[in-house]
């Protein structure tokens, strides 16, 4: 777990980090003091539903990252972890044109769904004629109905999708009723699990706090929510091997066979899959996580995955995991389908995506793209010869030196050049002879 | 250091990743057994110059999500942190359009300028023709000039500025001259610096390799490389706060007063602003540090930003740090100025730049679009008398206790709770009297 923080005073990284939203994009506008991040677009535009979301801050991208055309009116963040109070929230409210009325969508967790159900009531019987709903998201299925009990699912990465399609719907036009309505299809269509090598350390602090709870050398932590809760338990050695993890996380979410566990409807057989990064994840490894995902989706379960969305959407501060999630594609009963509302232009920097029309992806035809050819090159021939069993038996033994010597090289290399030369030369030393047994018997 | 993985055999971990970039991006070729990526446009539409790039594994999303329209027609990739072989490099040569010739960046290692020199100049000996040139970029200027010697600077994140740029003129159909000339311009406009709270743990080595150099509980490395390269210092306690570090990278690019270190040219005075993740930086604190870096580069400096960009642009793997960038707005002596060639469309994921066009920031104007308003609210009169000596008393013994038993309390809701409730009631509990020392006299 990283202890270390460039910044550790909670309260002024977080407003630190709200005004470099503003600085990024000069179309914004943040109320510092109660940590309100607005879109002007929403404001000056009437005649849109706006919608408000937020929560506690160290999930960024999530929310202030989604706050802009197509998306967010505006975020409210608490501090890190903790939920913004009610008096923010109602100020938020307060500041949002509320013509067409107004959309709150949180995720689920108690101070959460209190500080933004009280404000929510708090509006409503200052203006009796307020059009105003709320939207409570639980996605996360890393614990399971039996456990979840009247709580119900936490809210996790998925919510992020719910943010696109709503704020899509109400950029579209579409009144009150409508996108409340699709927000909570989609809410209800929607399951993520997330997993984690580690809990983090929250700045601020004691570094015992966090560190009291956390996972052995080799173990990882299935279903761990995105503010270090508990999860659904803990793995390591072939257990923790990413093809068998990422099987028992796909089971959380879709075995049919486990009334506890199949959150997706029957049936279902077209999805949207986000592959979310927790924070510290490296790039490389979200990579080979992807690969692995859409591999055994499209394999096991027979889904197709028509939109495949990867990167980093909501962390929890450094967490270093991923989480999956699952959506179901769907009838909106409205004109503009799922993939529509997700493909719609939006200008917020939280949802990166690159193309956002038709990365509809076949597995099968990337691995066609894959070029495998291993080229069965000729052996020149020679007129030499020599001793194999000596040749063989000195070679082996440099070899061996060389490989054994890997990590002074490396050590070394660090020192003075980029590090890769001991390795380099051991992966060298351990490649296979392109020659066969018959091949070298030749030269004999 | 995070010495956990998902995937701990490099190899398996480098395949995986190169393949996801097929399933996310279907236009894409891969190259498995050389690991080239290929962009078909680059393939398919002769008349453009094709850019090759590429080196060790572990920087993504850089050279892998530069490969695309606009950018890299291809990029190689060693194993993590290891550069490519000569004749993986050649495949790459070989592979790509060589119509209007090839131009080869690459970043200043000694592996990477060795192999990828030695393959261009096979290509070159192959096909006497071959219009194709070499581009060796180091832009880290984490050590001085005068312990830099022969090898000279390091190529870091500023890298991808030369890319885009490149990469843009090549689209619009400038020739190999004209393509190599701007971006050997852009590398001598260009420096960066970076910081890191710890080395990495690379995935396949044992633990105590990369351990045995850690950084202490409390210190951070100045100039650390992007393979755990030792940078200029290390600091700890008050030389390491946030702004102390940023004033001092600055200087390390910029200082007038030191000619080991002012890197961009006198008279500088429009820039361009890269804030780079270097992988596992939560994205909370990558905010607090865009704002500080902006700040200073403004106010102390008083360099114009023209262009700011910042995400995870060049990691090295899960590090735990962030590097500054600054290119030095030049006239690039054709049609397209650097800014046009910056903002030019591409479809490139690793340029994951939301708002291409004029996003010139004023720090000023940023700040006046803060809201500062403090309501001073009045306070409703009352009959109310009370003895305030015993009340302030009786409060402050209850907020000590709140204070006192915070950890307590958040030790438990983490158990069954999002972990916030701790802290929100001790920054009540410390929040200071709205009340002034007037008004509690006049309660009395």
């Amino acid at each position: 777990m990283q202890t270390k923080h460039f910044v550790n005073d909670p309260e002024k990284l977080v407003e630190a980090a709200l005004k470099s939203h503003c600085i990024i994009r000069p179309d914004l506008r943040l109320d510092v003091k109660n940590k309100i991040l607005y879109s002007p677009t929403s404001i000056g535009s009437p005649g849109k539903v706006s919608i408000i979301s937020g929560g506690g801050s160290g999930h960024e991208p999530a929310f202030t990252g989604f706050v802009g055309e197509g998306a967010l009116a505006a975020s409210v963040a608490g501090t890190i972890f903790a939920s913004p109070s009610s008096k923010q929230v109602l100020h938020a409210i307060e500041g949002v044109d509320a013509s067409k009325g107004i959309l709150v969508t949180v995720m689920n967790y108690t101070g959460d769904v209190l500080n933004f159900g009280v404000a929510l009531e708090k509006a409503k019987a200052g203006n009796p004629n307020l059009k105003i709903e709320m939207l409570v998201v639980g996605d996360d299925v890393g614990v399971p109905r039996s456990r979840a009990g009247k709580v119900g699912r936490r809210g996790i990465a998925g919510t992020v999708l719910v943010h696109k399609i709503t704020g899509a719907l109400a950029a579209a036009g579409s009144d009150l009723d409508e996108v409340s309505r699709v927000g909570r299809l989609v809410a209800s269509n929607l399951a993520s699990i997330g997993v984690s090598l580690s809990r983090v350390h929250v700045p601020g602090r004691p570094h015992e706090d966090t560190a009291q709870d956390s996972l052995g050398a080799a173990e990882v932590e299935l279903g761990m929510g995105i503010h270090n809760e508990s999860g659904c338990g803990r793995r390591s050695g072939a257990d923790a091997e990413l093809p068998i993890l990422i099987r028992d996380m796909l089971q959380q979410v879709l075995d049919p066979s486990d009334a506890d566990r199949n959150y997706l409807p029957q049936g279902c057989q077209e999805v949207v899959l986000l592959v979310n990064n927790l924070g510290a994840l490296s790039v490389l490894e979200l990579g080979a996580v992807i690969t692995e995902v859409t591999e055994q989706v499209q394999r096991i379960y027979k889904l197709k995955i028509l939109r495949l969305y990867s990167g980093t959407f909501m962390t929890s501060l450094d967490g270093p995991g991923f989480s999956i999630s699952l959506l179901n594609v769907v009838d909106t009963g409205v004109q503009q389908s799922l993939l529509d509302l997700l493909d719609a232009p939006s200008n917020i920097p939280g949802w990166h995506v690159t193309r956002p029309d038709n990365n509809a992806i076949s597995h099968l035809s990337a691995t066609q793209r894959i070029q495998r050819t291993q080229n069965q090159e000729e052996l020149p021939k020679t007129s030499l010869n020599c001793d194999m069993v000596t040749t063989l038996k000195h070679l082996q033994n440099g070899l061996s030196a060389i490989i054994a010597a890997e990590p002074e090289i490396t050590k070394y290399d660090d020192l003075v050049g980029d590090g890769d030369c001991g390795t380099t030369l051991k992966r060298g030393a351990e490649s296979k002879s392109p020659l066969s047994r018959k091949q070298i018997d030749s030269i004999k």
